[in-house]
């Protein structure tokens, strides 16, 4: 909990939204115009602008949509990369940094950060995404919650929920079974907002099981509000409310943007009508009141940011956040008095975010080549450049003649490819995860000429690495790093930072293999979440499906060993203690990952389920001893049978990796389960009778007395038995023949229910 | 339509129903016991018993759950195998024999056949299914159906609907999204009841959709006797009543077996209460009239039948029903002479059938190595015999030992192995679907000792093979073949009978490769069907995922050549009409499959669909002209949005092949679509009204003369278009700036709706 800036009292909301009138109350729920509150008398109007990982603010003359012209500021790497990093300093620090050019703008609300789960790598804004595990989500998007409304401005925890997709993202229904929605889709935002409540959480565009979030009860109030104990405000995705007055029932507080008044006018007359209780207006605007003042305490006028220093930021979180896949021979780093060749048009023009509403206007713009030049010991010299493909993705032999030439002349070939810029945004999904065919071609070309290939690749969501990773030595995933990405590479190639981030999601060997590939993005108002719990690793690894890497893969230059893993138990959960030793011969950070398991658990699992992780630095030779915290209520599964979250008791599988499929100790740690009270009636089964241990012993006695015809039917025959097990009680005493009394049965449940 | 059965006018049924009192109406709608209905005045009680495969008839002094004693029958050859056979003409000529043997034991109904979906390769009555395709168990359930009714008795096509699974089969609830429902689940039903018009279908134990399918009016009124005409009695399976007045009012017409009067009292009191109208219990009471007085046209007093006929016709549908899977260097047929091993205790003591309702006591049984020895020239000193496992499963290294001897010391070893019977019944599923780990040990060391090694399999749900399978030069799908199915495997060994059956279930590679390993069989009381459409060969050809034999496979000894492919187009469907050519030096028969695809559908769909088949017997050097319709219906999709069957126009692919991976020839061929209307309106997105004949110019106008912001935000960035298009235009007609008149635009959707 960081909720530092409440610095109004209550009593001085409610005081205020006491004076006002029913319409001035209808309007404070809605927008001024695209980007502000309304004020009211007592309430000042507000700012929100697009996030997430780069304050949007819209200049006044911009486009109409809001979408292409902003004022400058930084561009840190987008969340695909951030989560990469695995690293919760760093995510609060960028989030600080938000926070400070937030202030610095006025800006009371930036919309972010976004925790969907990168359901499938078709999805259209996975590049505005953490991970494709809820936990990783959680923890990281905890962590950037937390630095921003650490500085006074209000997170938008977004978009929830169930926005996995692009594809008809305003009418769409997502529709998701109970524990793949709690426990995958879910999760990561409870995680959220239990522990950092941010000032707002935005409802997404789609409909969830049937119902827009924007006005879906049981989403907005049972689970956000009542289950979760949520305080903030609820604000639409821009465009997403359906029925105003059905949403502000549900639990939507804040209409963005303005409706220009016909949506207020509807809530008034609902109110007028008695279709709505004013009072659930009032608690409404009670929470827009709330927020204003939050964002006026929090604003400071003439604050300002140093934007060279941000620049630095987004450049270190950039290198952490770059995931080394493969490195044979330590071809890298390079050295720097290397003869190199750098092959590329993304070298020099680089792809470093999406398009969208998370689109920034940077304050400055790196790119590789020319930070490689300057990492370069003889500079220029020493390294040359070959475009290889155009930018617009015509083929052009003489660009990859060119290219063959420079490679074929230096050491090492540095070939950048990625995905083109209109192939990612916010508003569309990908139709594949193909490279351009013209880079591919490129490629097999360089790697022709000079064996010694280095791929540095810039991408949004995963691409297919399948056709030439065992082509390559060496492959950097550089995703999209925001404006310093270019120095963050060079520092990368050269050595200057030890590569140190890990997979967020799953690089698949084909997208056939992927779980949601035959029903994304649904069709007809319809996606069915038809993989169930089995997202990303879950699905690879149930499904035992080989991959090109794993989930948490990422090398190092330097290696770590763990040693010494223990675990125990405490109130809190489990405490993971392992030993974790640099045992190279450079500096670096490694990703300790806890999974764990459950064998023979009573309901379905993942093989491994990610519940804790921490990144440790280590100078080179150094050995720490580091803790994993696992959350007793990160081992729940959630019963649908009472709709509750359940600790199942028993002996839980603990796996400690540097990735998940690369587990260094395998441990066991028996954990107490939560009572679950399941009653028994006449439609338990006899498997169910026999196995609970008072009825079983009722049932067999009454039966011995009375039904002959029963006992000897199941009871002197296994087979016979194994056949009738799931026959509900009441039925087989329905048969003829069977001699059992329908009564006594009953009386004899509600006994064996009284004793258990 | 093969009801030739009514012997009485619906005049006399009406008459007998108006002179009973409500009691005897209830009681008329359940049964007196366990196999018999209740008798009224005017109406007598009639006998149902199981089958499919055989006349399961119940001794008087049998159990009570009336499942091991019953009187002899023919063991035919279960579904699992029937449907193998692919041939249309030998299962209605089982179904005929099964009414010779129905009339014969005063059988008024015959509990079949079941054309369930074989879903998962787990599922533990997969061997009372005939396939995992929709199209292939509607076609030839209908033979069963229209063979044993021309003999004056009734079917009962079962278990209606998605029972495919056995794991907590009376309360599990069958979650499927409508698409799969009616074009996978249903469809095979909907097929038999529209074709031969059974004269009961009977509903499952399960709940589909959370609803038992014995109280559900959406399945057994709207779309059973709605949509799909049907006219006859709807029976519960026996102890599937959960609510019997819910049932009554939902379609059901008969409880079987009787309640002993407890829920006809219910019945009585509902009537009388007002909560169930008399007349909706006056239709059952019909139903169950009009069954009694068909069951009793149907009987012949002192009716026989000709056992040894009987068994002769079980064992060609045996033979017909084995699929070689693989014979490298044509290592089969066996020449008589040749110096043969027969291993495995499978050869002496045969599974012929699986355990639970559909077991029948055999008239004889034969077994595989009595009958090699027979058509072995110089009989038994050809053979020997050695049964390699003993019978219970323990490991036995002398059976080995002896078993590697006699394999040494042969030309060829035939081995036979197979699933225990313990693992294959009704009422529980499989847990995996290897074969026993003594049987396969004595497959690797028979195989070591001799590579000239056939493997004959005894198995009701498909097995893996991929361990062995590259290992041996040829397997023998024996299915469980019925009590002359020893006969059946000797002949089709020796060459006597040419193989010719196809496998109706894909075999996977892995049991992890198969589409609903990570959610079959569900908890809590739910199965998620989360692969939708792609079941069987769907999964396997839209994933690309390797098989050990795919869908359709099946070797015969001689070769056929398929030529001369042309669609042409009627307004029945479509008629696929090629040559057949045996282009081998032996007597055989081709089973001609015809799948379909729509490229570029607006839907999805599986990469091929079965959409017609036939069978035809060629003599060596016999080219023959050859006819597959494809009726139009079955080209169509169930479209959500209207709730109807649509045929999609435009060019469909039409595949000609031996088997789903043995495509011989691919023609296209344009189809007319059906029209499918839907409104415009607010919530039609951008893309919609663009890509509409119509709207789009109505639209294009009106925003060019009105809507500046949209226009200039919209058209002039092609990317931005594309992050548009699926915003509703209501929505974006909200937002502040696009000077976009709501009502105008409401007026200019009514135009087009009005115009198109």
């Amino acid at each position: 909990m960081t909720d530092t800036t409440t610095t109004q009292s209550e009593a001085s909301v409610d005081e205020t939204l006491a004076a006002l009138t029913l319409e001035e109350k209808a309007s404070l729920t809605s927008g001024a115009d695209f980007w502000t509150t309304k004020s009211a008398p007592g309430v000042p109007s507000i700012m929100l602008t697009d996030g997430p990982h780069g304050v949007r603010k819209q200049r006044a003359n911009g486009d109409h949509l809001g979408i292409t012209d902003s004022v400058p500021a930084t561009c840190f790497p987008p969340a695909v990369a951030l989560g990469s990093s695995w690293d919760v300093t760093l995510l609060e620090r960028v989030g600080i940094a938000l926070g400070e050019e937030s202030v610095a703008e006025n800006v009371g609300v930036l919309l972010g950060p976004g925790i969907n789960i990168k359901r499938s790598p078709l999805g259209g804004r996975n590049f505005e995404y953490l991970s494709e595990d809820p936990i990783a989500s959680g923890v990281l998007g905890s962590a950037l919650v937390r630095g921003l409304q650490s500085q006074g401005v209000g997170a938008s925890l977004k978009h929830f929920a169930a926005n996995n997709q692009e594809a008809d993202r305003m009418r769409v229904s997502a529709d998701i079974d109970e524990r793949p929605l709690r426990e995958i889709y879910l999760r990561g935002f409870q995680r959220v907002v239990e522990d950092e409540q941010p000032w707002t959480v935005m409802c997404s565009y789609n409909r969830l099981n049937g119902v827009y979030t924007s006005e879906d009860p049981w989403l907005l109030n049972t689970v956000l509000r009542d289950e979760w104990g949520f305080t903030g405000l609820v604000v639409s995705d821009w465009g997403a409310v359906n029925d105003r007055v059905a949403g502000v029932a549900a639990g939507l507080d804040l209409e963005m943007p303005s409706s220009s008044g016909r949506t207020n006018a509807q809530l008034v007359e609902a109110v007028r009508s008695g279709t709505l209780a004013e009072s659930v207006l009032d608690t409404a605007a009670r929470r827009a009141i709330d927020l204003a003042f939050k964002a006026v305490a929090g604003a400071r006028d003439g604050a300002t940011y140093d934007a060279d220093a941000h620049h630095a930021l987004a450049r270190e979180a950039a290198s952490a956040s770059i995931v080394l896949l493969k490195n044979d021979g330590d071809l890298l780093p390079l050295a720097t008095d290397a003869a190199v060749a750098v092959i590329g048009e993304l070298a020099r023009t680089p792809r470093y975010q999406g398009a969208g509403s998370s689109l920034i206007n940077p304050t400055k713009l790196d790119n590789a080549l020319d930070e490689i030049r300057v990492l370069a010991a003889s500079g220029a010299e020493n390294v040359t450049f070959a475009p290889g493909y155009a930018a617009d993705g015509t083929e052009d032999a003489g660009l990859v003649a060119e290219a063959v030439v420079a490679a074929s002349a230096a050491s090492v070939a540095v070939v950048f490819v990625g995905v083109p810029a209109e192939q990612e945004s916010e508003g569309f999904d990908r139709d594949h995860i193909e490279l351009p065919a013209e880079q591919l071609a490129l490629l097999d070309a360089v790697i022709a000429a000079n064996p010694n290939t280095v791929v540095v690749l810039s991408n949004g969501g995963v691409v297919r690495l399948s056709g030439f990773a065992d082509r390559v030595p060496a492959i950097v995933e550089g995703w999209l790093l925001g404006q310093a990405g270019g120095g963050a590479v060079a520092d990368v190639l050269y050595g200057a930072v030890n590569p140190s981030g890990r997979l967020q999601e799953t690089i698949p060997v084909r997208l056939q293999d992927t779980a949601a590939y035959l029903d994304f993005p649904g069709e007809h108002g319809h996606v069915r979440y038809g993989e169930g719990l089995f997202v990303g690793y879950r699905w690879f690894d149930a499904r035992e499906i080989e991959v090109s890497f794993p989930y948490g893969h990422g090398l190092s230059y330097t290696t770590f060993d763990h040693s010494d893993v223990s675990v125990t138990t405490d109130a809190a959960g489990l405490v993971v203690r392992l030993t974790v030793t640099n045992t190279g011969s450079r500096d670096g950070a490694e990703v300790v990952q806890v999974y764990t398991s459950l064998p023979g658990s009573a309901v379905v699992r993942a093989p491994r389920e990610l519940k804790g992780f921490t990144k440790v630095a280590l100078a080179a030779g150094e050995s720490r001893v580091v803790e994993v915290a696992v959350r007793r209520e990160d081992l729940a599964y959630f019963d649908t049978r009472v709709g509750q979250w359940v600790v199942e008791g028993g002996s839980y599988t603990v796996e400690v990796g540097a990735s998940s499929r690369d587990i260094r100790a395998t441990s066991s740690v028996e954990v107490s389960g939560d009572a679950v009270r399941v009653t028994l009636d006449l439609n338990s089964s006899i498997g169910e009778l026999m196995a609970h241990p008072v009825a079983s012993q009722f049932i067999l006695q009454a039966m011995a007395s009375q039904g002959e015809g029963f006992t000897s039917a199941l009871m002197d025959d296994p087979g016979m038995f194994k056949m009738m097990e799931s026959f509900p009680i009441g039925r087989l005493a329905g048969f003829p023949g069977m001699g059992i009394d329908r009564d006594q049965i009953e009386q004899l449940l509600a006994a064996a229910n009284a004793a258990s």
